[in-house]
């Protein structure tokens, strides 16, 4: 079989390097430079020649800057003469533009997934899209994983008695049911309602609250304002406790640290899809690792198993 | 400006006879046959070229037969030089494949949304797709009308005070409470999960029902499965009245009667996007048309005047 | 080389068992089942990752039934990461459709081919194409094979001194004189024309049929309308006997019976490229099998030997 | 409606000329040059942004020459920002190459049809092609005339009892058959067999045509090797007369001269598809103009009328 | 003829809104904005249906978010059915990177050519691309200004009888010869060198400046350190004034302050290709504007006339 | 890994067998013939199928005859299931035509890359291209070689220690440029300047060449227009010596003949990328090898080795 090649972008270079010890290869070295103009220039600075070439690169802010890189790595593997490309997505932050709900807007996850074929990309290794239909926006094979086996793990370690699983969300219940099932516990949904740009509200919760411990389940966090939102309604029903749990924490505006600042945030748990600074942690931050599960599937891809048969 | 021409396949040509009724343009003739080996062969039976070809094609059952029907009828117009071609699509049965929710299969809402575009289709109109990330399948533009304003026209008529709308699954509640804030009342949602093929189960209900009028949204509905057992569970909570709503009525296997039959049940009200044979009928069925809104579409779409505005 | 995968579709799966067989592999399980609006889902049950995938499936009737599951079987293929897939095509019904004699209508045959391409078929393996130009509709390497060498070898084991082979059209009399080469006998054609959709007429036979063995020869019997016409030409002038042949046994319309109710007709001779329920067999019914041939073309392909040296 | 603009290339401006006369329009200037290594530079002297662009170059020796100047005219009338272009193939001499009748070559009438896409052509207006499935190896829009009712006129003129055509060819037989039926006489085919490359052996003729006047028909006729062929044949069934009439007249060879010597040959007609050299003419030929046909159709497709009606 | 529907990104919508006073339109707004996971989102706040769109974007700092806000542009036009998508593109940052000048890396003008297709791009309007055959990366039609005509009217006011156009680069020594021309004055050209990523060395200047008024004609100048090199060659030789002249005054790293300190330095012009904040400006420093050049050719465009008569 | 073959079309068949001596494998058969109406037909006599097929062709006179042969050889291969195609192009005329420096003309280079693709190319393997640019008119992987290292291993046997290099264009000084520095001696470069078609003037030369060895460096030599009008200019400036040379010998018009009678000119050296016949040869010419340089970048290409460490 050809032999494996791991590169990674700029975006998260420790998860890179983290799978890459769990496959037992070496990662492979990319500079990125720019002309005086700015203008982007990519080079992988090893053999691609017929190798089985994976490209990791989760698309976690600057997503522009890091999306172009991307697409030059592509098309550098690809003029490199690689046997197979494989974009490894641990984060597809366009996947959050996936219909058009307003005239004349672009659908930017369907959009990036025809520029990341354009460029050269035989196939993807997705983790948790947005929504599971945004798999069919691309035409090339797409192995989509999901964390909330990794998530699950964690939960279990706690008393779940008393517990029940809220989905900020209508939109996003059925995973959170789903994750409820896994826990063998309820589920709940806040019904919310987008007014302005970043002007949401949470006008009800639909189902039972009262008096539990609430793992609040979204598939990502950003500035946290659901979240926040969602936590004045839980408190109004006087939930007992609230742990809140993401696979992709991005958490822009010090969000661990307003959330940590909540008292009845007791925990924020995500995993390393996305790369948290050192600096932007609390104590009550706790990060679980995707990369045995994304070094697995690498390895199974590259040897021609089944990667479906990992959920099994 | 081109002119326009409007064809029909077979599915559905009531409807595409009314829309044109509302144009104020002929319904052209088609003639489908079939070579003694079972290929199809389709004819458009009035000149293409340059036109603005309009192809009106439900995909409803036989919905295999129909789809080949539409090709065929793509590619001919095609071929016959048609100035553009839009696929108007008041029913896509493929859109309930969005997603790979096992190993292996298609995705069938993408796979045919490929197929079209191979066949011949400028763009699409299209109406309630199963879920709005359909619209990201195709990669040629597409409008996509709601019927929930027609929906919401029929309901204002009674008196609401009590009303609560109840989407089946979480999966389509963003819908039903789009549908609920347009009629100003409250929205609850079922849990639905999937067991076996054709086995569901609705575990609870989140959100309040108990002596409350409901009114059951649903996108489509074809052995009516789902309201059954969401039936149970709002009967177990002692609702006050049903009425069950939804855009596409399919209505296999006899569900029109089926669902009159229960008492509880006082109204089944659908769309024509799906042709409803007389002998399915009951007193408790209500069709309301959606000719007009796609024939206003259809005029924009030929006059180049916003669509987006129709819902403005 | 990668593993070999074999799956069939509904059309014929005794042919794809038998071809297994010849192989030494197993034949792979398929899923086909419905969604409630008659939508379509194939799952392949068996791993194709890496895989040399070949799918079976001839476009028999129904026929745009067995088209749309092979569409999706394909599309499932390749979603699953198949190494390369090559669509096997024992009969090809849209071939029929190979050019644009009225205005409007599509070709399907090059439609069909561009859809299967779309799909995400890498290749073809086919038989007895309805005209050898048809080949050229595919963008993609197609194995031609035929099944004139079984033919063959089955008549040889007659008295061929007076024989003479008819095609009943002009259309087709360049395979029937290869035919008649092949056997070391005569070639005469009928001079057919088309007036209504299903209204043949040979108007005259050319070359000398009177007095002798009359081996008719088509690629495909559907009806069998041109058969009858042509029988009646033959019986004006007196032949001696009449044989019928062709590669693909459709026999719509119970055909085989009424033609075994011919007392000219001897033999009615086909291959197993069409599933022939046992029901619509007649004691005058000749069934030759094609599995090895296209058995041993598959090995072939998988191998990387030649095909074309298949027929040296 | 866009302005209309035709340009020929270099393989028959005379043709192109006579089809401007007919159109009322110029034709417009094109500069033909090479670098000193021999690549070649087409520029199209008059403006072509949006205008209706035309192209006429009928493929005809040096055909190889010929195609990348049109390939040239193509790119360069793209580049230029055309609204549409039509390339206007009076003869395709690439069609005589539709199918694989030996291992490992091209069919280069569907490749040539695909390079013609590639370097920019939308539709296609071709006259007589080699066999009526060509039409099937594009994937844009063709509008295929015939040079029948030209013949037919021209043959009209004479006594036709004693009549019969005959293809030299079965291959060609059923277009044989339909002239025969505009003349309202009889239709015989000879048997061909191609031995090697140019030997050619005709076994047989199929048909009545002893003591009758015979209209040999074919599509082209380059070599002349086959009529020769089939004269021999003739001559011993002691036929009455010979005229041999084809749409394209290629007579490579000196075969004008060649047919013109045998003395049953009272005429040879032909069209003006290719151009035939003042030189290469003798008293026996007949040359029948295209040019009304073919500016009628590119009249017809400038306006968007229908073409089909042409031959109502 | 379709309406002209004009916008600007966020590149330069000063240059937008002078090219838009100029054609006598009105510059359309759009909204940008950022899913808080900083996804782009872009809304196209006019009707495009059925529009002669044009999207003004120069590639400049931040080159890679502004390409994506175009894609996310283009990719809004087309799916709100525009007639026809022109990027205007007043400069084109990766025509930098138009060779593989090392191993593995991507060449950006091609890549950045194909994504703007993919995206939706009908045709492109470029100024002054680095390289002229950076023309044939698009395989959609471009018209290419150049802003030497511009340049020329502005020299033409000084007394050119001393003078000598000086390229920084062999490279680029094509178009200084051009200019030099235009002005009837003679030419020069460094030889020059890169190192390292940005250490440049001119190791000589070929061709007679001692003593002379010179102009240094480079198509971009970024940081400029290609011009202080060169500054330091021509003071070697006791030039007596220097003028510097680009066409993209990109201006990275205070380049114009940095110039301007240089006693030698009398006058740096550029156009308005690139926005230069008021903060970046001297009194050595000229800006002419290209607008008046761009909406002439963006007028001839949107009415089908000649744009290379405007350079005649 | 798949087994290597090497086929060669008409236009060099010598460069083939000599590059497959390095190789160590056969050149394998390949028949060209024509129809009679002069369509090409070409045959790759063995089998191809998964096989690593390299199909050596330079685009020299006659050089459309040769593109032609060569797309047909693509188009076999790949019907022939070729597992990969790489084509050997050792002189790539159409690189000439890279800009489009008239309206309405071609960009030459870039469409017969897009040709090449759409006839099967999988890769190319390029020599010395007219320019660095045209490696990004392919949307494929390129290797591209110079003979700049041949070039300089024969030069460097002389004493170099008063020579310039010189370049007849300014456009190609930046290669003359590297080759000096290769050679540790200066560079100078005539200022071009194209009037008519063929009518070349060199207006100066910048750089200092009085009274020195002169070699003048150009990628190819076709009628020799441009070296002979440089010639003039060096003579004026009493250079001492004179050599000439270029990768592509291409020498139309008698060209070797009339250097070789110019007095100053003691040497003409080129490679054999380019066929050159023994009557078209004099004392004069001294021609390189390239065949081990392609030798080795096809075994590489064939091993999946770097082929750009072949330069460090």
């Amino acid at each position: 079989m050809r032999d494996i090649a791991v590169f990674s972008g700029s975006a998260h270079p420790d998860l890179a390097a983290e799978i890459c010890d769990h496959l037992g290869v070496p990662l492979l070295p990319t500079r990125t430079s720019r002309f005086a103009n700015d203008c982007i220039e990519v080079q992988l600075q090893a053999n691609c020649r017929e190798r089985d070439v994976f490209l990791i690169q989760p698309l976690v802010p600057p997503v522009q800057e890091n999306l172009v890189e991307l697409l030059f790595m592509l098309d550098a593997a690809r003029g490199a003469s690689a046997g197979r490309i494989t974009v490894v997505l641990p984060h597809y932050a366009y996947a959050r533009s996936d219909k058009k709900d307003a005239p004349r807007i672009s659908i930017g996850g369907r959009l990036v997934a025809d520029l990341l074929t354009t460029a050269g990309a035989d196939r993807v290794l997705a983790m948790t899209l947005h929504s599971p239909q945004v798999h069919g926006f691309f035409n090339i094979p797409v192995d989509h994983l999901h964390a909330l086996q990794e998530l699950a793990r964690h939960f279990r370690a706690y008393d779940l008695s008393n517990t029940v699983v809220v989905s900020p969300d209508l939109g996003n219940a059925k995973e959170a049911a789903a994750f409820a099932r896994l826990l063998g516990v309820d589920v709940a949904a806040g019904a919310k309602q987008r007014f302005a740009d970043d002007k949401v509200v949470i006008s009800t919760i639909i189902g039972e609250v009262a008096d539990r411990d609430v793992i609040v389940l979204d598939d990502e966090i950003a500035k946290g304002s659901t979240v926040f939102e969602l936590l004045d309604r839980l408190r109004e029903r006087n939930v007992r406790s609230v742990r809140v749990a993401c696979t992709h924490g991005l958490f822009a505006a010090d969000a661990v640290r307003r959330l940590s600042d909540e008292k009845e945030i007791e925990e924020i748990v995500c995993t390393n899809t996305v790369p948290i600074p050192a600096g932007g942690r609390t104590d009550k931050l706790t990060i679980l690792s995707v990369a045995p599960a994304l070094a697995e599937a690498m390895r199974r891809i590259h040897n021609g198993e089944s990667v479906s048969a990992l959920f099994a």
